[in-house]
């Protein structure tokens, strides 16, 4: 079946794009006719006559973790992948884009990359992402399309303006990716953030909100759900297939378009599993070259519960390729594709063209398979990376696992990070008893003394990074000489480490209502969060700047 | 001096964007600390290990036009640069861009341009438009900084953000690029147009329209004008110093800001010379390589007059490198510049790193001077192409012509053009006479049979573009069998253009009135608009199209 009519859905503001000033020449496409009508510099003056890369190998990293007699050994290397897991091939290969057009190239040369070109991007580009898109996520509506955008955050800046009118109220997710908010928030929309567990979005408080909102008090009911579903950005957790189809079912219930960011979805690593249980020889095990095997590894995309059209996917070359490329693409329903271009093709117009041009001659070198492959070695790193990660910071805590307490089909565990050597067995069972009816995020800070936990955090399974949640019991508010703003304990805290010479991410920087500054008052003060990335370039890096966190809270902690 | 505060002009929409979340971060820049902040990947994931292109050297082009032995050849050759030309060099450079960052790089490597980068763009890149800028525009106020966007459409809907609320009616250029006029739609805001004569917009109807405005009946009085200064698109006419500072006083005293959209800005060709007068041997002729004469050779940019920085110059390397690189920047106050950042880290994010950095290492081998090189030879090649689209009209139709009547200082004149034979001296005297009082562009159809002028032109001095009016006479209108929309004669001339093989640009496509469907019965039918490019890639083309265009012209005026 095709996609439903969301014509509804399109907000005023799309509305009043016109169609494509283009439209009476489409009839002429193709035809070989003399052309006065563009105002497009000849080809013969643009400067590059060719361009060119070198480029790894497809199969550059390896799909396996480095052995344990590697792994165990005391100096760390300054690089992931060269040094310590030296399977990996680092020939390169030159690949080029030429001048001039040659049959059935699909836009791959310079006299086509480098001049105007359409809002849809190069045709060898729309192919790819179309293939890609039909082969990886197969949507299961019929008339479903693809455009370029440059980049997930020009994507669903393009989305907020198709799809919310002011005083519209935006879903997202509790913890935010700040552009995805400071977008809309010009739009004059107000946000409901919902809380997340250990599988993101908790569906008995969406359905909550939305069975109880009062239109009254807060104006129309939510149409738009913005939600980052795999390694969420900050959290870090991930939505299995079944909590995809209970939200989707919510949605369908109460007519809600999902935006669905998803930088990540190629970064799925897997449940972590504790150092002394892991598997040394595999512990990026992945040695099957199929490639549906490697997409049935992965959580399937919101686009495979998708049957009515009411799901935009944007995805990136960003976390797979590289950010600089500024390219990627949404999926949807063709009614919302048509507005998405013009609204692109009167702002970024087409991506840029080297950067088409490169990423196509790329991916034209390495082959849809050899992409696949590229794609499956950088999950063995990300894992490594996670593993390596949660194991420094278990080097420097005691953790002790909990259940979370989200929705039913939510089974993961958060561990509760404790000084080391502070915790007796029977602290660990009234910890544990006492976390038990909370969910994670929102327990208090325990009682100071023997027992209670510094942080918790839950072991992400896709993305860049760990969440953590710091439990500082009762250290005041400061105030900050300069401009007066009130320091929380978490702003403290942020600013101890980075005196101490470790940057993190402040939960502040994600949280929809501090960055809407409708409220910063109302939230514990013993609580603070902070986001861990886990993407510096070399472990001894990792393991220094965990050191720090963990010294730096102690301390903190003390006071 | 600096800026004046000009505030009270940024648009409450630009308001509601916050202040970069980044901004604690700035107090650690520059520090060697540990990083757990970002949500980067890192540099050994991007598998470009360095790109490069092959380029033309600055000089490729030559400063002068051909001898007369060769340009009275009978042949024409296919291309007018390599073969025509040949005293321009083709022998290309290799440039690259390495992996690794090296001292003083400013950003110039694949680790740093193929990450998420600052909306503010490489600092290499920042560096050249400000040199650039300060060298060639010479803002006068001290304060002006440039920024960074991906080409002038994603400027000026920037702008158009920055500055207009819903209500207010923004000043726009009699003609109009489309995507400028598509852009600002959405956002609720109408459109006043201002007649134009050679020079571009009429001073004394702009003071008109402000100084008679009716606040009750039409909404606030403008605060901002878009204008195309340089080879206006699509009209192609050019605004002299003088006129751009009797704009200025009157912005200036109406507190209006300007939006100086400036792509043709280094495709200033000069007047145009018959050419049984023309000097053959020297008729791009620029051998003076001072780059100050070079500049005192171009009518100077608004930046010139701008004293209170209420001037936002939008400049793209589109024209004068390719399109495809999609890169150009604002020149504007700190105060202006600051949103505009802000706008554009939450949509496009940085230029494409790929296009940045191909971009600066084309222009770092090419040095200040040689890019100046490079844009003389450009002007060198447009010079030539104007003059030829024009030789060729006159051979197709007897041009006679006429001042404009515009303001005091545009002494410019329409030449009015006939099939070849059909008017004598006296018909030519009356012609004159009867166009003497009307500004080009409003005149009406003037009654058939010998002595109607088929069309009337200005030849440009700039840009890419001749805008020809063309006289109908009385031809009805027609009804299209699909879609049932009225077919002016303009329509079904552009039609009749296109099935005949050649595709030209309408006037509708350029009129805020029709775009906008505020109005499309008011104008005279007698009278239709097209846009003639003539940057087609050879002469044999323009030719074969301009013999075209008079054909079908002469059959469809003798219905």
């Amino acid at each position: 079946m095709n996609a439903l009519d969301h014509s509804h859905h399109v907000s005023d503001f799309a509305r009043r794009y016109a169609v494509s000033p283009l439209k009476g020449l489409q009839k002429y496409y193709g035809r070989d006719l003399i052309s006065f009508a563009g105002g497009l510099p000849s080809p013969e003056y643009f400067p590059f006559t060719s361009i060119s890369a070198d480029i790894l190998p497809a199969d550059a990293f390896p799909l396996n973790a480095p052995r344990a007699s590697s792994s165990s050994s005391s100096s760390f290397p300054l690089s992931w992948l060269w040094r310590l897991f030296g399977s990996g091939k680092d020939s390169t290969t030159h690949v080029g884009v030429p001048r001039s057009p040659r049959q059935g190239d699909g836009g791959l040369n310079l006299a086509t990359a480098l001049q105007y070109g359409p809002a849809t991007g190069l045709a060898r580009i729309q192919a790819f992402t179309r293939e890609f898109t039909e082969r990886i996520y197969a949507p299961v509506y019929n008339d479903w399309t693809t455009l370029v955008h440059t980049g997930n955050t020009d994507g669903w800046s393009r989305i907020a303006r198709l799809l919310l009118n002011p005083g519209d109220t935006l879903l997202v997710e509790e913890w935010a990716y700040p552009s995805a908010i400071s977008n809309t928030r010009p739009l004059e929309v107000r946000m409901k953030s919902i809380p997340m567990d250990g599988q993101g979005i908790r569906t008995d408080v969406l359905r909550a909100i939305l069975s109880g909102w009062n239109a009254e008090k807060d104006g129309p009911r939510p149409r738009v759900l913005y939600t980052v579903p795999v390694g969420q950005n900050p959290v870090g957790v991930t939505m299995g297939l079944e909590r995809k189809k209970a939200i989707y079912a919510i949605c369908v219930e109460y007519d809600i378009i999902i935006a669905e960011d998803d930088p990540y979805f190629f970064l799925q690593v897997g449940e972590f599993v504790p150092k002394s249980q892991r598997k040394l020889e595999s512990a990026g095990g992945d040695n099957d070259n199929d490639v549906a095997h490697f997409i049935s590894s992965l959580v399937p995309s919101f686009l495979k519960v998708d049957t009515e059209g009411r799901v935009i996917r944007i995805d990136t070359f960003s976390k797979t390729i590289a950010p600089g490329v500024r390219l990627g693409w949404f999926t949807c329903s063709p009614l919302f594709a048509e507005r998405l271009e013009r609204i692109g093709e009167t702002s970024t117009q087409s991506p840029c063209g080297l950067g088409q041009a490169l990423v196509m001659a790329l991916l034209e070198q390495w082959t849809f398979d050899g992409y696949i492959r590229w794609l499956r070695g950088l999950r063995t790193q990300y894992k490594l990376r996670r593993d390596y990660f949660v194991d420094c910071l278990a080097d420097e805590f005691d953790l002790i696992p909990s259940p979370t307490t989200g929705d039913h089909d939510d089974k993961r565990a958060v561990l509760y990070a404790y000084a080391r050597g502070t915790i007796s067995s029977g602290s660990i069972s009234r910890a544990r008893a006492l976390v038990g009816e909370k969910s994670q995020g929102r327990d208090g800070g325990r009682s100071g003394g023997s027992g209670r936990p510094l942080l918790s955090f839950i072991p992400p399974t896709s993305g860049m990074f760990v969440w953590v949640t710091v439990y500082f019991g009762d250290i005041p508010d400061k105030t900050d000489e300069e401009d007066g703003t009130v320091l929380t304990p978490e702003r403290q805290f942020w600013a101890r480490l980075a005196d101490s010479g470790l940057l993190t991410a402040p939960g502040w920087f994600f949280s929809p209502e501090e960055l809407l500054a409708t409220s910063s008052s109302s939230s514990d003060r013993r609580i603070g969060h902070l986001r861990l990335s886990y993407t510096p370039s070399d472990m001894e890096t990792i393991r220094r700047g965990v050191k720090i966190f963990a010294q730096t809270l102690e301390e903190f902690s003390r006071v």
